[in-house]
């Protein structure tokens, strides 16, 4: 298959690499070209616009910022839209909010492109090493059609239904995501207080019922205090800034949620936006006695 | 060993029979004991007052609801303290504040009884399987000594710390546990809300980093909306009392655990209080619009 | 002065009849043409459109549930734009967020029309009773020259600054109003569950430093457990939605407010929202024991 | 009368200057004696312990900061109960929980002594004017006989009904005294972030609806960004603990209470706690974006 591959961030550089191991052809583009290198060293083709990746793509997949982001490649001048083919699948797994999605939707069947939005749970490492979730919404027959495309990617493929619901799905899997994070760090921040050990407190979590791949992945940034980004905090907090959107839109009370936000776009505000969200520990810290 | 085993409910049952099970000599009391009989057929020895269940033991355990009963079982009239040998050791595994057990450890240092307080991480499920996690503080020769009769009830025995500590630690088990379970309930909900089918939510929540043993022991419950007690809500609210206590005391700052308080608490108060604590879905439900 | 007044809410109708008490020539436009009545037998002119109500106005003041509402009525079809004289103001007393005046007041521009944002603080009662007080943005000497017809309104301008900053005022009166009203609720409710009798309870939060014009204003729904709409939970619900997304936008920290919105959306969604905002009180009720 | 005052703090003072003031025979304690001074010079006689402050006396009045500080003088060596004549009433005008004053109730009334909770709502200013808002408990006919000398400190005296109940009523307005000090100081923050002048943000809550006592006592604060103690926030930290183990009691749901006891710990914690409440601004500027 012939793949357009738009944004190459933490996420995009894994991800395109992946599809290309798996042997289909890949064209990348990203705005700025440096970060490109590490793809096209494995393979792939560079381009100079949106509508270059598109030109002869029998797909396109985007991994972008945000909404803003996605708009520009899109629409933008030299966009995706100049050069598709009619009736191509556009496979946005960046992610934006669900009324966004499926405004973009009926935007693209006017131009007679199908979209596919399927976000993605997991980070940098399941990107890597090709474990991610993918939660997919759009037409069912053209998901299961891409299934073994998506799933170069990821391990997995869940179909959520018409265009935007993998948006919901991932808005509801990024709440369940910020709540555990911040109850993790709470929770250590409170032990420490009572005098317990880090170590002791960690072991604990991760021996029962309440131990799972996200903490024992970012047990390691609590022990040692330290917290390279691999979701950073400034993201998790947009994207709950679309879940508090979302919930007001249907009526679904997120009482944890919304303080949620409150503490993280803080944390976010306090220079710790480019750190992992684990960071949270460090306002929880700070919110303590001295 | 000779055991006497104080507490015959949800959980003391099956943890006195894994005691007996692993060939030790097993005396058990319980208030109203009725609740006895299935122990007594597994071949432990029913006995009339906490005093009778102290007398020749070598060691003691008890599992019971909270200080209250605590301090009536060793303290009241035909209490422990009248039947036991000197030094022998008091394994607490009942859930109560840490400022209790440290002053439970004073008052019974005064009696020449060693203080081992040892509660758990883990229901009814685990407590039959013997796969509890043991979280003990006391001293530390006293708690190794002790290890292989807490092993007949756990697969893992953490230590903590002196004595207290073991309870410190099972406040912050608990603080996230209840914000975990809170986090898949209000997910789960707002995902319903926006249209996902049930099973999609909870194939996406099982598939990737969030899974844990928690979220797969309770999707049954939330695919059945039915909530049959394994951890009544009652019990983890009065748990979080203890949490909220703890951390004022220790200058902790549990910004989504006092809003969770608030939660659990009117949902015990509305009829839900002898349900398993994911009914807090139903107060989200609640609480979402019409 | 000759003045186009556009909006026939609870508001509207007592606060044109004052600038018409005034001796001001004044044209009532409203989408539902019912509610123009008690204007007209006051002697204002009725007109079809929007546009016949700019026709020849001094001045345009716009009194309408929100932005879609100001959107539509401004620039929809035979509206204000196709009937305004170059150069008139444009006031706009209608609660919006302060985002959508500034971009108000670059269209107005664009149509050499004069955007002055004047939301007020007060809602049924002073409406009626001319003490509003009105919270204004836009250009100084532009408020100046048009202060003595906000007076025929209200008994205080305040003066905010640029066009915008008139809704940014009332974003932060309604986010006090709304914890202030909780806060009575909340207290009251509070009290009784101790055993407190309402009268008292009353008596004693309106004898001290915490008496105030709302307070006294609301006593009365609290005693007879009956909220008549002077200010509708519904409203102050969508203003609060503004006030999150402005403290969004500027980085306030607003942690109450945000809890705020969570109860007030609840509320509003169980059926209370046509009822007076001080229904909170029935929520905070249902949030308890029974 | 002759009357014995316990308590010489930032209340205490005037409180005990205005009983004398009145005509009354006062004798005055106070742990550490210097305080002493400013009351003996007005006329009060200085007494050693609170046992010769009770000696001959009419009625006693306390006025400490907890229930700590009331029970050591009335039980402890040298304590009021060895001094007082049979029957004598004992005022206590100090802040401590309901549960607490109903139990007091109970051992005075052991030692024939009848209790009257009298705490008062007001801070320093009103207890030097002698207007303070006295929310009494204890048996009717009692406190109506003792109204004349609690109208010597006060303008009003709140029956509130049996002793306790004084308490719970300080504990409902100390409910809402806390949520609107919050809600004043995120307005004047949220305001301040959107680019208004304080002085327009404080001219426009003044002048409406919001107004009140509380408000116009603080803006000199907000104004100063200074806050020099009239009720330090340490104090009405505390008096929320009460507050939320009282809601807790009464199965009173305090969504906003509880939330604000979290900031107003921190903000205590933090290097505040001495200067006045209304320095939660501090905390709140603390938590929004830099």
């Amino acid at each position: 298959m012939k793949v357009g591959f738009i944004g190459m961030g933490i996420m995009g550089v894994p991800m395109s690499k992946n599809v290309l191991k798996a042997g289909n052809e890949v064209m990348v583009y990203n705005r700025t070209p440096e970060r490109i290198a590490p793809v096209t060293k494995a393979g792939a083709k560079a381009v100079q616009t949106p509508k270059a990746a598109a030109q002869g793509a029998d797909a396109l997949i985007l991994m972008l910022t945000g909404p803003e982001a996605v708009d520009s490649v899109l629409f933008g001048e030299n966009g995706v839209l100049g050069g598709i083919k009619p009736g191509t699948p556009i496979i946005n797994m960046s992610t934006v909010s669900p009324a966004y999605s499926r405004q973009l939707n009926e935007r693209l069947a006017a131009s007679s492109a199908v979209l596919i939005d399927a976000p993605v749970s997991g980070s940098k490492k399941p990107a890597e090493d090709g474990t991610l979730i993918i939660l997919a919404g759009g037409p069912k027959e053209k998901v299961k059609e891409l299934e073994s495309l998506l799933l170069t990617m990821g391990k997995k493929v869940v179909y959520c239904g018409e265009a935007g619901q993998g948006s919901s799905m991932k808005m509801a899997v990024n709440l369940l995501l910020g709540i555990m994070m911040e109850g993790f760090c709470e929770a250590v921040n409170f032990g420490q207080r009572c005098g317990l050990v880090t170590e002791t407190l960690l072991e604990a979590f991760l021996a029962g019922p309440l131990s799972c791949g996200l903490f024992n992945l970012k047990a390691e940034m609590l022990k040692n205090d330290d917290f390279p980004p691999q979701f950073p905090l400034r993201h998790i907090t947009k994207d709950l800034r679309f879940v508090l959107q979302t919930a007001d839109e249907n009526g679904a009370a997120i009482p944890i949620g919304s303080s949620l936000f409150q503490l993280f776009r803080l944390a976010s505000g306090q220079h710790w936006g480019d750190m992992d969200f684990a960071v949270v520990k460090k306002i929880l810290e700070a919110m303590s006695d001295r």
